[in-house]
């Protein structure tokens, strides 16, 4: 196993607008605690002591019974004999109490005394094992070692715990969010089934930690940047240009997420994928946004994450006394991209894009490039409330980033298309005898995707046999009279 | 393709408990019309004309316009591209007019201006894919000659159409039938992915008639038993023993629908199935119970049809101046077969029983035996309802054929699993090598069920790492102090 070091890579949109901070902060009684706290959303971090708490639950009591509780509930259900999903599970809550002292059923903690609850458990049960999680391997990950917390979690007003392993991110989510999640579920399940290489986030768990009349609820996903490969560069992209641009704040950091305008001024070539990949990008990109679209989703976004492979031989040639760490610093990237794509029964489908998409930038340099679209968790009905609440009268009509979702979903595909991911040129070929195949297309198309969608595509036969049938009865030929 | 004859099969249920028919008849005002009408629900039939009216609709005009509106809306639809089902499309209904004198965008016709309602028409496109039907197959078999009506359809009060290619069975449904069809349409999505071999019907369109005013529902199923294989012995069974033997009248038929006590009268020895094919069976059959089950419905029945090969050889010996006729039928029956499995897309998992299960009687006669769960449209919140208002107080408990549903549902099971499908006795095998594989799970276990469920099973590993970690942590181990 590599090293761990402190991720540096920030997995969520760490430049999403939000809620007007000023909005959520209490009136402050003292002078020293207005000093010493920075507080967004429920997050809170003490400045001088760096501890962080959310709804003044500190994070490592959070993060503690997170661990006990979700290791205790996975064991539980695999007890229980696997069966089918029904749609009854979706809307199923299970609550156990875990007293300090332990119970018959819990173990004694030192967490204080709090109700864990844990959503629809049988389908995400079926979920982490389509994705190819085993129960023991999610225990492991979440319980083994602690929670890292995210030092750089955005302004999300969110906490980010992520796994030892780098394997899980656990994100708290608020109230109307998880609810939305839960409405999600049977749509969220057929999304899978249907379009495995889906881009959207990989949903592992739903859960609430209740304590002190306090609730928080909590998600388990995937973790999109695997932390051992260093990413050169790293965007969020919505499609829109309206203030799309890193503030100074964020570019100042040691690894910034950039914006829409940034990638339009740093890579106006975009990034060139060979033709079959990005026929297969644009086409599960283009499934997900109807399903995001159908269920009024809006304000997600791509998040984009290059590593440049050429880059990384130079900076390793510039530090030659460290090339032996490189080696070893990429065998175990390595290692990783191949786990990720071992790990999964559907590895050939499902985790097409997790170990990176090969592409190659303007200079003709060779990239890995790792995407997800991320925050698919607010919908359009609340919102647009929100937005008239916060938001002042400056839209420009269509280049703001929120708007209604199906144009939102639009924009958002074409800016993709258009301007981030460009088709590579197919030189052209010698023509091939009949029945003799395109090498290309079985080399590079792993799952099959063109053949496979071509065979579904329904032919002019299809609407052959009416237009036989009516030919043969002329009582049944359209009226064309007026 | 061959020779075509009235079908001898009834593809539903006609023993089936239905409202008191009497309830239903509207009081006659000529002696003449009392004479010649038999009624059933809203099924009615002239007597001196053989002429059969559905809520006063000719089952030729219906007919006639139900060929003509779904090849229609089939052929609308090949021409929208395909993409994924999502959750909204379940709920969706498209109405088209079709005037007799035609319009842009229908055909005229002689049936009478009538309004045709397509439900769920992306969702039912999906589930016809899924099944193999090509849309251009679907309104051949549909449209391409006229629809037999079966003329011995059972106690349902319901019309049947059998295409003219004994393919696809046109039920009308009623009104609540054809709801709760709609609202299980998620339910049965999830279970066709879950559970591929499922035995329950194969839905591939709800419609809806509108005519004067007057509304005929109907589904379109599969034809679980194909008319040109002689059904030997023919039984509904729902797993109740009360009441359930087949009436004098039915006895009386060319081919009668037996009843459970009848089952187990005739073949005390039940239906022997090779080990394998047994577990698939009922661990099919358990699936598609649970599902039913969570949907409250009850009151379905198994449809078990014998195609007795050894009896048919004695006949056909007997006769043996048929003997060429014998060969050719035979052939026919195979090709049916044949294309039976060949014709799904998903042929080894989907379509496992639909060519018939190799099983044997007690006398070691070799079978073919045609089964599927009919009658699913009944819930229990309603049938409750009903049994209140017509059925007296006779009930002894458990064998009433109508109780709750997950009685129902366990004894549907228990009834099958002990009463009608045995598993055959593995003779003791010699002992093999470490390493060489079974023949006999190699050669019989087509989808390789149990090799994919044993796989799937959770081992007691999967708990291990919660204890291992709770050892090492003595606060954390179950607090057995009272």
């Amino acid at each position: 196993m590599a090293t761990k070091e402190e991720p540096t890579s920030n997995p969520v949109n760490p430049g999403k607008p939000v809620d007007d901070p000023s909005k959520d902060i209490v009136p402050e009684t003292a002078v020293v605690t207005k000093v010493t706290q920075k507080k967004i959303g429920h997050r809170r971090v003490d400045a001088s002591t760096g501890q962080t708490t959310y709804k003044k639950t500190p994070s490592s009591a959070l993060s503690g019974s997170i661990q006990l509780a979700i290791s205790h509930t996975v064991a539980g259900l695999s007890s229980k004999p696997e069966r089918d999903v029904l749609m009854q599970d979706f809307q199923v809550v299970e609550t156990i109490v875990f007293p300090s002292e332990g119970s018959n059923l819990t173990p004694a903690h030192h967490f204080g005394e709090f109700t864990f609850r844990t959503y629809a458990p049988t389908a995400f049960r079926y979920f982490r094992d389509l994705f190819g999680i085993r129960p023991d391997d999610y225990m492991l990950s979440i319980s083994r070692l602690p929670l890292r917390e995210l030092s750089n979690p955005g302004a999300s007003g969110s906490l980010f715990f992520v796994t030892h392993d780098d394997e899980f991110i656990i994100k708290t989510v608020q109230h109307k969010e998880a609810e939305f999640l839960q409405k999600l579920l049977p749509g969220y399940y057929m999304n899978l089934v249907q379009n495995p290489r889906t881009l959207l986030p990989k949903f592992y768990g739903l859960y609430n930690v209740q304590s002190g009349g306090k609730n928080i609820r909590m998600v388990v996903m995937n973790n999109l940047l695997p932390s051992v490969i260093k990413m050169h560069l790293k965007y969020d992209l919505k499609g829109s240009t309206y203030k799309r641009k890193a503030s100074k704040h964020e570019r100042a950091k040691k690894n910034p997420t950039y914006k829409d305008l940034d990638l339009l001024q740093d890579i106006p070539d975009g990034l060139t994928l060979e033709p079959d990949i990005h026929n297969a990008l644009m086409k599960t990109m283009q499934r997900d946004c109807l399903v995001l679209q159908s269920f009024k989703i809006m304000d997600y976004s791509l998040l984009l994450a290059i590593h440049n492979l050429d880059e990384m031989e130079k900076e390793m040639a510039a530090k030659n006394k460290h090339a032996q760490n490189f080696k070893k610093g990429y065998r175990a990237a390595q290692s990783v991209m191949d786990s990720t794509m071992l790990r999964t029964k559907y590895s050939k489908d499902l985790d097409h894009w997790s170990g990176g998409i090969p592409a190659k930038n303007g200079k003709g340099e060779r990239l890995l490039v790792f995407c997800g679209v991320i925050d698919i968790l607010q919908c359009y009905k609340w919102k647009k409330k929100m937005e008239h609440t916060w938001k002042s009268m400056i839209a420009d009509g269509d280049s703001v980033s929120v708007h209604r979702p199906s144009f939102y979903c639009e924009r958002f595909q074409k800016f993709m298309g258009d301007h981030v991911f460009k088709k590579s040129v197919v030189k052209s070929q010698p023509k091939r005898q009949r029945g003799q195949s395109s090498r290309r297309t079985h080399t590079t198309l792993v799952g099959g995707v063109s053949n496979a969608e071509s065979s579904k595509a329904l032919t002019p036969a299809a609407t052959e046999p009416l237009t036989k049938r009516l030919q043969s009865r002329p009582d049944l030929l359209p009226n064309e009279s007026p």
